[in-house]
């Protein structure tokens, strides 16, 4: 077989939205497998905005990706090819597949999930509700800030992957459940689909008015995705002793620009903040179980939007950022997947 | 007797350094004591950052003081007269004196804590080491972020009431300690008189490189009183899962100005911060009966800078931000005290 690999790399860190021209597309054989060696075809790609922190060249939790390097991204593959004995072909693996058609993996490496050929999951809600994003919502409610029932809870980027399952999570634990997202059709969603008691739309003008009526008795637990004004005036609504789970500060990935952060209510309402990454969490079956169990229940429900073409993955991460899409985003790149 | 009262009273609210004019100070004669009331001399008033926040007219943790008030302030004060069965002429006072000469106190008042005639301590040190201020490092080391033996502890103003009183508990409980403070005197009396390991400059220009070699395991536990720029150096050298007992933001207190701070390193780096007040803290006695057994025993120094005069209380506060005064500012209002 004579395969070819697309794979995006990183040609120029972009200022701002991403450009397609931030990217060479290379196209490559596949090479022959070493013993010991899988190959893996991308089926689904996940988009996360942490991918866009890993364009800049700062300090983060990760070596950025280098210029002239596949871009770095989870995804979902399958694997086409074994010389391994760990791994069947058909088996599901996730990990990062990065954005390219194919990986060649040797079985030793470390942080991939082998998956059976039927998971009796949708592949999407792999990289959702029963992934990442949903183990991010969970550990961040049970563990960072655990949320108590009678509470309110706020959660910014709400009608987000990781936003949508917070919230959902939230309402199980008996919270007053509100969430924060861009526009009147979202704000809809999140009461009248997934079950929060109330959301309001940061693009509004009366924005600060809007959660001031949502949280009469303020805010006990902040699960915060977006940083900056929206997370400002979430801070001007906590009570004496609330608490922050620090998720994401979305607002400032596409900028250089000087954060509006503000540490001055955390002395004056005696505040905590905590911030986490899901890749501490590395025993994430508690998590992913308790999840597919609510969905199995009817208790939550995991919604995707799913985008096609590996060219697009440029293009397509730009709209985590204009709040133009509902739930976990992904990126079909095998058609037939 | 026919007894003056001198007050100082908020004329308008200063805008960057207190100026002697945003006060009038006002005579008037003490009123005859009802019954319950005594009449309290102010020995002692305490000067404190949180002074120049109260003077603002932004949400804060007690009402800003009024135009036309009294200033508020802590003190220390010397019951004159009494007809009151709950306190003794020459008994001692300490709570809210205000920026005056005397105080009737209605016996039932909250806030007021009684002390001997001659508690055994130097009167200053009252309301230091052994008063708001110790107490404020004590609990922010052994509760808020409590510092573990071989840890490596950073403290901002360290040269201040409460940071030179935080420095030597940390040294106590086994930790490295660092501390920031401005110039070099400074930095060699924290090092040769209170036992830190180490002190840097925030003022020289190598600040940045002085703390990363101060600390070359990293720093896990940011006692921090001044925020802004000397605080984004010290999260730049924070370990992953690093706490913050977050005390004050010192450096913008007299400004209206945008804050320099950032949330992101919270994720990078998995921080948590809490913010928190003495007030909080309503059973002081373990606080000031260890702190005043470790300088009984030698382990801790107090120390107080003390001026005059009532009438110098708006520019005596400049020197809390100056960095020109050494452990508790105090300020003498009875020159026989």
């Amino acid at each position: 077989m004579s395969l070819i690999n697309r794979q995006l790399r990183l040609k120029t860190r972009p200022e701002g939205l991403v450009q397609r021209d931030n990217f060479d597309l290379v196209e490559q054989a596949v090479p022959e497998l070493k013993e010991g060696e899988v190959l893996v075809r991308t089926l689904y790609i996940s988009m996360d905005p942490t991918n866009r922190v890993w364009m800049r060249d700062i300090p983060q939790y990760l070596p950025p990706v280098a210029i002239g390097e596949v871009m770095r991204a989870l995804g979902l593959g399958r694997v086409v090819a074994s010389r391994s004995s760990k791994y069947d072909e058909g088996d599901l693996v996730q990990g990062v597949t990065g954005w390219q058609d194919y990986l060649v993996l040797h079985e030793d490496a470390k942080g991939y999930v082998r998956l059976p050929a039927d998971p009796g999951i949708p592949l999407p809600t792999l990289l959702g509700a029963c992934g990442m994003s949903g183990v991010t919502a969970y550990y961040g409610l049970t563990d960072i800030a655990p949320v108590q029932a009678g509470e309110t809870l706020v959660i910014s980027a709400a009608a987000g992957s990781v936003g949508s399952i917070a919230g959902q999570i939230g309402k199980i634990r008996g919270a007053r459940v509100v969430g924060i997202c861009r526009g009147a059709d979202k704000c809809r969603h999140l009461v009248d689909e997934l079950g929060f008691d109330a959301a309001v739309d940061y693009k509004s003008g009366d924005f600060k008015q809007q959660l001031k009526a949502a949280t009469p008795d303020g805010v006990h637990v902040n699960f915060e995705n977006v940083g900056g004004e929206v997370m400002r005036t979430v801070l001007s609504r906590m009570v004496i002793g609330g608490r922050i789970a620090l998720c994401g500060l979305i607002s400032g990935y596409n900028s250089g620009e000087r954060p509006s952060d503000d540490f001055s209510p955390f002395i004056m309402k005696r505040l905590s903040m905590r911030g986490f990454l899901v890749l501490d969490y590395t025993k994430t079956k508690e998590a992913v179980g308790a999840i597919a169990g609510w969905i199995r229940e009817g208790k939550l429900k995991a919604e995707e939007t799913v985008e096609e073409g590996l060219e697009n993955a440029p293009v397509v991460l730009n709209r985590l950022f204009d709040g133009s899409h509902r739930g976990k985003l992904v990126l079909r790149v095998d058609p037939q997947a």
